[in-house]
């Protein structure tokens, strides 16, 4: 009885069309021309390569994208225990009508071929997005960003931030924001004025978020323009700042963000707890990890100075889950928003959901986003979710405390569409 | 099968009449006299708040208590997912006949009628206490209650401390202090005396144990009345101290404390994690939350010092759990104290639940208290906590581990209540 | 259905011969000459004192073992809820035809005696050995081991370094490893090579593993000979070392044993997390506890620095799981290794089994050790695994991911052996 209890509430979850909150699509190629698009996925390079495969065998330069795919099919075999391979597997199976149990050495030519052959339609996107469910996604643009040639009610524009704040220090990153926003930045009065620039290029081109991934031990604190003057004054005359001057315009940065976002009412995403680079053998996007000694009591401050900014907030780690559904249960401008990278593998996401669904206003909930950066991991992506989703709602809800099963679909339906809507003004 | 089986247990456990060992149950009005009682209860008004409703128009000074609910009720839309709600609406149809599936601006007119009708019943109290299965009522008591007027077999008295570790520094506690005790503190050997007066005081109006919640950042130490004593005496003379003074007297009142306990052969209660305050602007009780980084090991000199005194630990979030279990297996004095606060859902309960049966000695597990400011809590809190652990005695013992039914009901049962009455000789 | 599915995995997983790739195993001395032997299992003594026996009473000197036994007895009541006692129930029913559910004050001269008898059998090793399944064993060598004396194809040599890298600073351990290597060590040119010399001794013995247990605050970092020379200079002429210097030597040495790893082509088993004698009055080995604060990313220059060297990596809590589970995802050269002590009860091994199972290359997951002292508790141990292992296979694969059951139970093989005779090379 339960698990056709589960099936039911799986495929009316499943019917519903979506709004991706948070994705890496580039705008201009947003579904794969080649499996070597979807198997060039950090995700399985990573794992091959953790599985035993050379970076230099994935990453050689010039590599044709055939021969990247099959080299990366040698050691799948290792992986497909994985619920990323699971992802691949039904990307292969709905998209290109693939039966086998697995992809080996003696089928994967023929996969390739008949992916390439269906990728090569010239709707092969709006298929994607028709077949997935899909009627807008959210988009991770850098602050530069033209956002120009692409259907911004479709593919909508989020101001990623990450530069700005931690890699304002580097040349490029000033000269890409003097370029940007033609603003001649000498001081912090300009550079808050060169970022208002960017907030207003965003929202004029119907930006709905701005966001940006924090490491473990960064904790915002108030500064003003007056405290940074004289070191954004010497930053943008060419000096090397130390690692104090440098914190201190990240954090004048981060707080003049969190201004804006007050004034052009634009949600703040804040993904907290990577760092960077911490293997740094590792390929491309596959270097990246933690350290879990991290709080959202860093964010006390910075939540409680802008009480009308949302800030919909991911964490890295499931043992950051906890705080963030008391922080959100208490704080009116915390929401919740998906199962980010390292927690999004159905063990965290069960537990994750289960506190969550339990504890915090139901619209406060931001269920899933995809992060996917091509059009065709969407499907696999939010349907493992729905399937934790709809487990969760019949156990929980309907089983545990005598919910309707119409009930258990509208609070499933809330969270994975809904919300989006009403939190992000889409 | 397992449903009929987790039913049979969790009805054996209904069965059982209780001694709820924390509360902060006022015991002259124990009982809720309108509905406002009830929802005003931080659960509620936190909730409302965070998800939208204005704490001016929650809090407003002089307000009527049916206009209270009518605005609360506006908003209960929003967090009818929560367990939290779940236990009003399980009060509303144990209590008060109230059978639709959710409070409404429709409804809640009649409901709050209704209500009000049963309470003025002159027997409420003893109705609910009786309907509860509740047997005795630990309370939380100001170091300066006179604990009079109230039938201290029912409820039951309790020590709580904070203001002594915490706030001796204000000048207020120190008054309340003297008044209470009768004696003149002027240095740390009166301030040690004044204390014993408040054991004296507590034992011999039935206390059952000390209490305190302590933020995560605290690690008691052993400080001796010598090295605090012209600190102590700057203190009582009106003196200013700067934070490590401050830090210091607070060591010394919780060691003596610790002290007391063991002289009195009172268990310690401390619950550990709360850092108050954090959310400035929330409504009353609804401003606290915590950083989830600390470790039982900060208590570890306090452990090893105090052999005989027995501390029922509760911790604030279910990422300390684990140590919770580890330090209660090997400590003789570490018993396992409930489920707190935001650790207080079925998704921590659960998980919870499971690791402390299955490897921390039995005698040593005080299942659950309710925490409750109004009777009518103890009912659906309780009823909560029953189903969980129905639910793992069913599929970790009878179902995984063969027991008998009789055999895991027992074990229920013990940690439900016959623990309560041993580790607080009541 | 599920029940059965369950039951059908666990027996194709409980046939299957076992290499264990890590006990404390005294060789000379495998299986049990008494009851006291095998309830003398630290987790006995230390969870009845924590329930109330005083340690005078259980380690009084010259305690006969019967009478040891005996009053261990008293206490098992207290502890019939644990899993660590299952273990005990299911050793006296499999090898001892016990068949009461519990070992009480009655029954247990009965037991005590028919053990004798079955443990006095010459080939007593041997049908423990055969009816648990074993096929070989990893031993925890002391660094001074002379490794003769026994079958080194059954029980395989593991080189521990716990005493080199923490206790280098005790005249004995310097005694204990001038006289293995007849080095004569005074300076860190020449301490390097004494070591050498452990690691030539023990793989030409066998030896298939490195092993060291970590404090949770220990960050390895790289220190040349040039750095420490003049400290372990001091070391060995007798000075007294600060503890900066003793902490330099400790870093010095890990790092050699590191180098020396790769060296021989050894994989480093790191435990990491455990505090010695945090209760200092509890029984033997039932002092130690943790630090849940720690973090892998401790370990980032040790796992970049030593690509060629296989890291299989323990953590004590299971709140650390989940990065052991990020950075085996992304370092090729770091395996998950089994559930370590106080993660090793159903609820964190189901919870941490689940979540590596479905993220990390399955060629990179080895799934239990046993950590036993006695031969005796492989099997009760390994079936506890099993019997999550095969719940987990049946659930998450079968049922959720649509595997076929053989699938999932070539799955079950590969982490529970395969594993183990891949990384270790055996």
């Amino acid at each position: 009885m339960s698990e056709q209890l589960n099936k039911r509430i799986f495929d009316e979850l499943e019917s519903l069309v979506l709004i991706d909150p948070h994705t890496h699509i580039n705008p201009h190629s947003a579904a794969s021309t080649t499996l070597a698009d979807i198997m060039g996925y950090h995700y399985y390079t990573e794992l091959a390569h953790s599985a035993g495969l050379a970076k230099e065998s994935i990453e050689e330069p010039g590599i044709d994208p055939k021969e990247k795919v099959g080299r990366l099919v040698t050691q799948l075999g290792d992986l497909d225990n994985t619920i990323q391979l699971s992802w691949l597997m039904d990307i292969c199976s709905e998209f290109f009508d693939f039966q086998d149990e697995t992809i080996t050495e003696s089928n994967w030519e023929y996969l390739y071929d008949t992916a390439a052959e269906k990728m090569a339609q010239p709707d092969w996107e709006q298929q994607v997005l028709k077949q997935s469910g899909l009627e807008r996604v959210f988009l991770t643009n850098d602050f530069d960003d033209p956002l120009e040639g692409f259907d911004t009610k479709l593919y909508i524009p989020c101001l990623r931030t990450d530069d700005l704040v931690f890699h304002l220090t580097k040349n490029e990153t000033r000269e890409r924001l003097g370029k940007a926003t033609q603003v001649d930045v000498g001081c912090a009065s300009t550079l808050r004025e060169a970022i208002g620039e960017l907030f207003e290029h965003f929202t004029s081109n119907g930006a709905r978020a701005c966001a940006i991934s924090l490491p473990p031990d960064f904790s915002p604190v108030s500064v003003t323009a007056d405290q940074v003057d004289s070191t954004v004054r010497s930053l943008f005359a060419g000096d090397d700042l130390n690692s104090e001057e440098s914190k201190l315009v990240s954090q004048f940065v981060f707080w003049t963000l969190a201004e804006y976002c007050g004034v052009y009412r634009l949600p703040f995403d804040l993904m907290i707890g990577v760092n960077r680079r911490v293997y740094e053998a590792g390929v491309y996007q596959g270097q990246d990890l933690y350290d879990k000694r991290t709080s959202l009591i860093q964010y006390k401050e910075l939540f409680n100075a802008f009480p009308k900014v949302t800030f919909p907030v991911s964490v890295l780690t499931s043992t950051s889950n906890q705080e963030l559904v008391s922080y959100s249960w208490i704080f009116p401008n915390v929401v919740i928003n998906g199962h980010w990278w390292y927690s999004n593998t159905p063990a965290f996401i069960t537990f994750d959901c289960k506190s969550r669904l339990e504890a915090v206003p139901k619209t406060k909930l931001i269920g899933y986003y995809s992060d996917m950066y091509k059009l065709e991991f969407a499907l696999p992506k939010f349907r493992m979710y729905r399937r934790v989703l709809a487990n969760v709602l019949a156990t929980d809800f309907v089983i545990n405390r005598n919910w309707s099963e119409q009930r258990a679909i509208e609070l499933g339906k809330l969270v994975l569409r809904g919300n989006v809507e009403t939190i992000f003004s889409c």
